[in-house]
Parts: C-alpha cells; structure tokens; sequence
C-alpha cells in the first residue's frame, strides 16, 4: 500500500468540525493513517474535553475533542454534522479559502424548495457545493475547492442506476425505478433512542419515511430530475436491519424498452471501466463483501425480456456512504492518487 | 385465552413426518400446547433414534424421533419434508382417509409445467390439494381433508396484495408489482452449509434466486395469473439477513388508475375485517412485532398520486409462514375456533 | 398442557404495576394466556394513555395504560418498577389484603445496611417479604401472600450452586465461589441509553460493576451466609452480550474436599428431583435451549482432583429470572399447579 | 502510520500456506497493505483454483489459490492450517533458511506428552519453535527465525496475568486462577457445522471443552508451569457466544497474599511499559474497543481486601489472537518498526 505516495514531503494539515460522531470516527481512522495528512484538530459538541481514546478506543488515538471557535488554521477542513449546522460554518471557511468538505446534506440540492420541502430547513440560495460523486462528477470535483459529500442511501441508489441515464454511447429510457435499501443502524449516529436500542433492534427490520426521505431530492438531482415533476416514477423504502454498517440496495428499474442482458452488461462495465472503488459483480455481492472497505458492489441480478432489471448494490455507508468518499474526493482535489489512504 | 376449547372429551392424535427441522419443531411445539389434540408420533429421517430434548431442548419433550414405515394409525398427518419428499407419502394418507396437512411445495401448483419449471422436479398430474391460506381460501378449507399449506414468502406477499386483487366490492387493476422480502436465516432449515454460518452471515445481507423462487408460481396463481403469461409485471427479490425468524416485505405496486388513500385503506380493512391473525396497521410495522406470533402485519406505508403503493407485510416464517398457519389450517377443518392453540 | 386446569369457575382478578417494561410486557403475556386469572389494569408511567398494541403489537392486547392512583380492585398485584419504587406501595396492598409479587430488590434483603449499601438507597427497617424462588423456599411461598422476586442473575448463580450448600443429605464445604455470568440486553431494561444501542452493542461484550453489583447480597443470603462477611471467597462479574435475553453463568467452585463426580450429580438429581423448572442436564447447555422458557438448565462442566467445579446455568432473564418464576409464585400462593400458565 | 518505512528499496517475498482461512485472509489483508513485504503466493486446499476475490471480496485481491508442492521460493513463510498439517511442512522450509511463522499449535508446546494428550495428535520429540509473543519473548523473537504463533485464547489470559508472574521487579504468588472466554466464532474457522450456523448460534451462548481445551497447556507453559502437575489450581472455561471476532476474558486470581491496588497497577504498567499493543486501561474494556485492531486491552476490575484480582482482557482472535500477533513477529525479526502495516 501507499508506496511512493508521500513524495511530496509537505503534509497538509486536516481538521473535522463534528468528529465524535460515527462518520467523524471513520475520518479520524482514514486521515490518521492517511500518508499525505496530518490530523490536527478534532471539533466536537458534547464531547468537548473528553478523550478520543475514550470514546472510540479502537482509534488508537489520544487527542482531545476540542469547541470550535471559528479556527481557520488547518489546509483543509472535513465538516460531519447534524444537517443544518454546517450552513453556518461553511461559507467563511470556504472564503479563506480552504479546502472544505461537507458530509452532510446541507450544500447537496440545487433546488432551494425541494430542500427546504425534505429537510424541513431554510437554506440561503447560493448555497450549493460541488456534488462529490466522483464516477459522475470527476472533471468538477477536481477543479474545485468545496464540496458536498454525497448521502449515504444516494450514493448506493445513483451507483446502481447512474450507466442508464449517464452513459456517454447511448442511455437507456427508464420509466420507474422502485428501491428499497437496508441500512446498518450506524446511518442513525451515535444515538439514545430507545428505538435503536440493541433490545429492540437486535432481530428486528424497520422501514421508515417511504416516499420521504431526504435523500430522494438527491438521486433525482443526480440522475437529472427533479423530485417534484420526475422523469419516471420513483419510489424509495429505506430500512434499518440488525447490522451495524452497510447499505443494500435493491433497484428494480422498469425500462420503455427491454435491453438484452450483453448489451446492459456492456453499459456498466464501460461506464465504470475507470472507477477505483465501483465493481461491476458477476455474483451476488453481499453486505460482507463491501464493509470496511470503500467499495461499491454493482450486480445486475435479473434482466427480463419486459425490460425490468433488478440490480443489487451493497457499500458501507460509513466508508463509501460517508467518510471513506470524502477522503476520495480529497484526495481528487489534491491531485493525488484517488485510492491513497483507502485500501 | 382459548378457555372452554377442551369441552370435547375426545382429542384428535397428530403425527409429524418431517419433526426434526425447523418447522417440525415449532408444530411440535405448538402441538404439545393445543387443547384438542394429542400428539402421537414424531417421525424424521437423520434424527431417527435422537430424542427431541437433546435437539431441542426448549420444547421440554421427551420423545424420540421415530423412522416413518407407512403408520396410519393418527387422525391427522403434518408433513414438514423438503420439497418432493411428500409426493410419494400424501397420497396414501389421503386414501386412509387421514387429515393431511403438507407444509413443502409439492401440492401447491396447480399447473405441472410451472410447478416442474420452478422446483425442478417432476410432479403427477393431479397431485393439487388445498391451497391453505385461510383469508382467502376459507370455504374450500372447511370442506376439505387434505390441506397444502402455504409458502412463507409467498404468505407474506400476497396477504400484502390479495385485497387489490379479490376484494369483492371493486378489484384495482394492478400494473407492475415489485417485491422484496428479508427472510430470517431459519427458512433456510437446519443447515450445515457454510455460506449460513454465523461467521458469514452476521451482520450480512444477501439476495439469491433473484426472478427464480419457486414461490413465485404460488403468488401468481393465487393472484390470479400465471408465472409465465402474467398479466401484470412482477418481479420478486429475496434475501436473507442477519436474523433467525421473520420475513419482511416491500411490494411496491403500480395501479393502472390512481386510488386515493382513503379508498385503498377501506379496501384493506373490509377484506380483512373478519381476519384473525391478519392485522392492517396504521403505523409502521416491524419484524418483532410479529416474531413468535401467527399474526401477519399489513401497512399502507405510502400512496402516490400517480399510483404507485408501498404496502409492508410482517410475519414469522415459522408460524404464519409455515406452522402456524398448518394450525389454523387444522383447526378450522377440525371445526374449532380458529384461533385455538395460537395466541 | 393446561388440561384440568380451569375446573374452578372463578378467575382471579391481576393487575400490574409497571406494565410497560420488558418484565411487565412478559407478564402481560403470561397472565393473558393464563387460565386461572382474568387481566385486569396494566399500570405504567411514562406510557399512561397509550395503547399495549402500539407498544408491544406482539402481544396482541388492546388495553391502555392507566396512572396508578392507589387502586385495590384486582385480587393479585404484580409489581414490576425500578428499584426503590415499590417500597411506597407495596405495605398498603399488603395490608389491604391482596396477594403481592414484587419483581424489584427492594425487599429481597433481610440486612438493611448491606440494601443500603449495593442498592443506594435506604430502607425502611422490617421492610422484608418471602423470597420467592421455589426450589429453595416451597413451604414458605406456599403459606405467604407477599412475595419477593428474586433477581435474574441471582437465581442463575443460586440454582447453580444451591444444592452445595442446602443439600439436605450432606453439603459441602465450599472455599471459594467466582461467578461470571453473561446476559442479554434486556436485563437493563426499555431504554435510550447510548450504551446500549444497537451500534455500540452489536457484536460486543462489557463487562461492569465488577465486585459490587446489587445481586450479590442476594446471593449470600440464600447461601446462608452475608457479603460483608462471607464464609467463603466471592467473586461476581456481570457482563452484558450482543443478545437480547438470557443468562449464561459459568460458576467455578472451590470446595474444601474434593468430591467425586458420582457423589456431586447425585446431590445435584436429588436436590432438584421435584422441581419442575430446573433441569440437571448430561450435555452443555446453551442460552437457546432455555430462552422463551421458564427452564434453569443447570450443567456439571467439570470436576477436578482438587475439588474445582465447573457449574454453567442457562435461563431466560425475563422468564426464570422474572416474569415467569413470579407466576409460578402466584401459582403455589393459589394452590395451583406450579406449571399452568407456564408450559 | 509508516511513513518512510518503505525507504529499504528491497521488499521480502512472502506466502501463506493455508490462505483461504480466517486467518489466512486476515493475513492476506494485512500483508497487502505491509510497506516491506510483497504478498507472492497464496496455496489452499479445498479452495485451490478459485480466485480470492471470490471468497473475500472485501480484500480487493485478484490471486489465485494455489496448491502447495514444496515451493520454497519466498523469503518468509506464514503457515495458518489446521492443527497437524505444519508438522510435515515446516522443518524443510526452516533447513531451507526460510523465515517461518506458524499459526497452528503444533510448535508451541515442549513437552510432548502435553502436546498428545491436549491436542490428541503425535508430535516428533524437538519439534518446538520460538514461541512468538513479543511482550513474554521479544529477546528470544529478535534472534530466532522459526516462530510458533501464540493461540487466541492463549493470548488473551497469558497477557492478562502475565505481570504476576514474569514482572522483574517482585512476582506475586498465585493460589488459583479461574478463566471464562468468550470468543467470536470466526474462532472456529470457515465453517460448515450446523451447530455454527446462525440459526443456532445468533442470541446464543455455549460453553465447550472445559477444563480440557488445548490452549491449557500453553497457558501453564508460558507461566512458567505444567498443566498437568501445575503450582496453582487453574480451571479454563472457553465460550462461544453471537459475535464474529473478539475475545474477552474474565480472569479471576487469587493470590496467597492480597496486594492493594496501587501495586498491582503499578506492576502491570511497568510490565507493560514498552508494549505497542498492549494496553492496561483504567476504564472497562470491551470487544469493540479492540476489534480490527491489533491491540489487547487489560483492565483491572476488581481486587479485594482478600486478595482476589478479577482482570479483563479483550483482543481480536483473527489479530492479536493470530495473524496480527503473527505480523508483529515478523516485523520484528526482520528489525523494522514492531507497529508497521497494524495500526
């Protein structure tokens, strides 16, 4: 791993403002062994004075979760917090010109009232980030300074359909696409809801906000509609399961025009011929495969001569979900090796 | 609960051919504890010699399990084989003049073309019992000795869309139905396999016979269509997860003509209004909230103006998907309260 | 099971105070499915008004949760609170006459100041009732209308190791016992701590109040001697695991003489020959062969030449450790069989 | 994280004999990602000619399984097979001047009648290796070049009491020591026992092999004892409960002269002063604090006025339990950081 990566003998400075949270935790293990970064300081909220090494041993870590107070010292600044609190934060970090990476989904939508309508929050109207989907978006991503990391469940979801509405040699017309997702119960944070209890949860599979969550704004956006007047009919259950990390998703996609198995094949293969961390699978691909690693595990797991496709998608929604994209985008944005620090 | 059940001096004597798996092992349970009958003999084929309280202690039985040589001598036969073992035993339990209650697949197909197609084994031509799902099939099952129980997915599917399609009021015309089912690792029998050990499968997800399931002929015929000429486009996803017992279904159904909320609701409660163990919720269903009952949960979880419905099914594999329904299918031939012996 | 059962016409009238945690929930259960009694008020705190089924839709009840305002209708009173709380309220159903099963520690304790030091809480000074664990205290429960129930831990730990001590042939003179006992997380109770959530407990072991955990006096007393100056060395180590229900103890016994294996399984058949909740079993035991059962399996691991044992119990915390060994109180109070209700 | 440990331009080639394993992929994972080594070889058996990919898609490794025909052809030798097969391997690789490091526990005991009648196999009379646990052996790891890899149980009870036995400053007599594990069941390998299935083994616990597991004689080796005439009453109770990786073990000493607290702390921090991965902590341990880590965790429960210790201790069995300790013992008979490629 990472050999010759650190040629370059400056090490850029990293901070996260909300790093005590489960995707703040991931950062820290990533960017700790990252061989271009050094980790400077960990912002926290509740857990301000209190010991990494208390909360998440595993780390290996003994820094102290510090209250931000607007610092503006480090090179680059990962922000993963409660959706709304970073709107504050981020525009005078971006203005001293910072490299600024946001995880939640504050600077993800275009569409102020498609925004303000799922996250029931007001956002100012400029405020949209670059979307850092690398296998969509890698020419912007580059070029930019700021960033909006992508929502978990979207992430799975616009991998999975992304080479029918992106392809650059022909896409395929789609009239709905039904998804439901299982997500590990990290996708909640670090919590004390009695509903996430182990005794509750533990066996247990629930579905919550069908039809509203907020990341359906996001898969619309990102595969060029809109979520209040859609190209085709959308629907998307999410579910927690009793599993810690991971998302699965399955995508069951109705074309207007059956597509024979090859020629879909083909489509996928070709538009993720470059991606590092996307794997078009032959095989089922199951959460296991994926966890604890940056992949995003593509299967088309059924085509019928009606033209519906089934396709499967399995990632780890703290990695390529969360934080394991984020140093991805990093990494684009310092024009270093897309998989260092992430293998 | 079930007082005054036991006023019949006589109790009924129930053999299990096929005791020693899962579901043998909760009809023995559930056998043990009901008012009216007394059960007789536990026959299984690589336990034969082993005594239930070694292998399932829980059950607090001490019997043995017992090989099956032709004995006639119960009133009534469950059998809990797998698929094509059945076929060569019902037939002569029948022409005894037995009750006889089959939990396998080997009855359930009325058309043999489909039925070889799916199981990919042969059946005889008239080899058609019962189909023992109460909520729809109740008549039929009060009159008839010979009973084929169920799948378990195909239970929790088309409890989920069977108003849609039977209600007698006003049927909706359905377009597409796209489902996908979490199974408890339990549907999958005693196992040695090593891709259903605990190591593989803790924390995992996984979806397999993606648009092949056998129990997808089961849902169509008691849809009303077929498997291969269906006259609406059905796709159907199944995967196990990290859990023992339950099954969770997302059918997401496209109308040809929009229905409002109210209307489908009306629908749901009306057809299921005289249902024991079939409860339309208001509020999110969840595998524990029916795990180690017989109830199968429904839930409206969201209806688009264009038509399209999510509905939400819960059950517990082992009862309402096999076992327990095998009861309620016996109790109501025995002319007893259905409820007798599940609650 | 239950046959006979409900010769007597009339039903007693139960109610519960505390009805809406995980104990009251197993209560609720039983007593719904018990022939002798007729559910009468379930009583909770922070769930007044709402609905069983919203809460526990598993148990299939549509009852609402009253305030308990010093109400005396019901013949028998189950209390399932947290610790402290039904010191108030027990000594006036008491005196009213009612039959009284207390679930919490608060009366377990004959010696107050060793109640006032493992609970931290002060205790009025004649504050005791019958401590209700059958196999130890037949022909006091049977006399008695004011029970006390033992803990979950503590009657894993004294069934395992009662009969050295209470033998009435011959005990034996024990050195040194170490206790160390896994339990599901149940056992902490409905709750919305972060600690016990399903992200950090999934797939974890803890261990906590290592030495001083509230049991231990418990423990001491029903050996016969105290724990602030016990007659042998002992330790407890609690310790919580990634399931749900359950008490797993490994108890490691260090007797003075050392006993043969024949003359050790003899005192342990003999001294649980007639009890009907406690099976002294050949083989391993394991936390499934008990769980959603009122069964202790009490297994003899292993027996040195120097006189160490190893005892391993397995019961089902909510069950044998509360909710199920309380009914079998009420049972022997009313004179019923141990087991209805139960099997 | 290892920052110019690639400065050396040659790497070492390295195979694994037994690759297709936990551990062997635990190895392949870590060997991947090692700055000094090139991962050569991967030989199997059941699972020759299927691609890693495959079987562990989550190591991103695109080799083949290969069978072993006496290749001799890297540097360094990692052998991770069943119990018996590194017996007949390891001496050639050794005469050939190979760096060997075996996971198996066919090399770790001296005395032979032990190792036969713990391990029920024959063993040649020299066949003893270095044993390899750097915090008891760093002298003795740094000279030898054939290391036998410490067992995962072994691990986890010799680092935890450890200091009362090997500390320079003053030992501790020990009159006895009851251990209870617990261990994730990726400790019992790639699995195709039904009794290691999920359905048997989620939510469950079970005891096996007490008081006669295989890591008791290494236990008693490496403190300075015989197992089977040992200077202290010693009982070892291992456990398997429902989680994948992970060991916790409760070890209760009693000592023949009580110490006070501040001396045993003292004692263990000074024993453990220059260990990397072993770590006394003030506060309670847990499984997730050290699970896909290298790092063994020690904490001091309780210690009682009459002498009795309760120490806890937790690892990973696939790392510190086996292929991490195993990287640490190449580090550092190679001489470089005893940390590179395991933090």
């Amino acid at each position: 791993m990472s050999s010759g990566l650190s040629d370059s003998l400056k090490k850029y400075s990293v901070s996260i403002i909300g790093a005590s949270g489960y995707s703040g935790a991931e950062l820290t293990r990533l960017l700790l062994r990252h061989p271009c970064v050094e980790l400077q300081d960990l912002y926290a909220f509740s857990q301000v004075g209190n010991n990494v090494s208390d909360l998440y041993p595993a780390l290996g870590c003994n820094s102290m979760y510090k209250q931000y107070k607007g610092e503006r010292e480090s090179d680059i600044y990962f922000l993963a917090l409660p959706h709304g609190e970073a709107l504050q934060l981020v525009p005078s970090l971006v203005q001293a010109g910072k490299i600024v990476i946001d995880l939640s989904g504050d600077f993800r939508l275009k569409n102020c009232s498609e925004h303000n309508e799922f996250y029931k929050q007001l956002k100012s109207p400029d405020a949209f980030m670059t979307y850092g989907m690398p296998e969509l978006n890698l020419d912007q991503i580059i070029k930019t300074r700021a960033i909006s990391n992508p929502g978990c469940y979207a992430t799975s979801i616009i991998l999975g359909v992304a080479p029918l509405f992106h392809s650059k040699e022909h896409s395929l017309d789609v009239r709905a696409i039904n998804c439901t997702s299982t997500s590990g119960i990290s996708g909640a944070g670090r919590s004390s809801k009695t509903e996430l209890s182990f005794s509750e949860m533990s066996e247990n599979i629930r579905a919550y906000k069908v039809g509203i969550h907020q990341h359906i704004p996001e898969i619309m956006q990102a595969l060029g509609t809109s979520a209040t007047d859609p190209s085709f009919d959308f629907t998307f259950t999410p579910m927690i399961g009793s599993l810690v990390r991971g998302i699965y998703s399955i995508l069951n996609v109705q074309l207007v025009q059956p597509a024979d198995t090859e020629e879909i094949l083909k489509l996928y293969r070709s538009f993720y011929q470059t991606a590092h961390f996307v794997r078009v699978r032959d095989t089922m691909t199951e959460i296991r495969h994926v966890v604890h690693t940056n992949f995003c595990d593509v299967h088309i797991a059924s085509i019928t001569k009606k033209g519906s496709l089934t396709i499967i998608t399995a990632l780890d929604n703290l990695l390529k979900g969360a934080a394991g994209q984020a140093i991805q985008n990093m990494n684009l944005m310092l024009g270093i090796n897309e998989e260092t620090g992430l293998l």
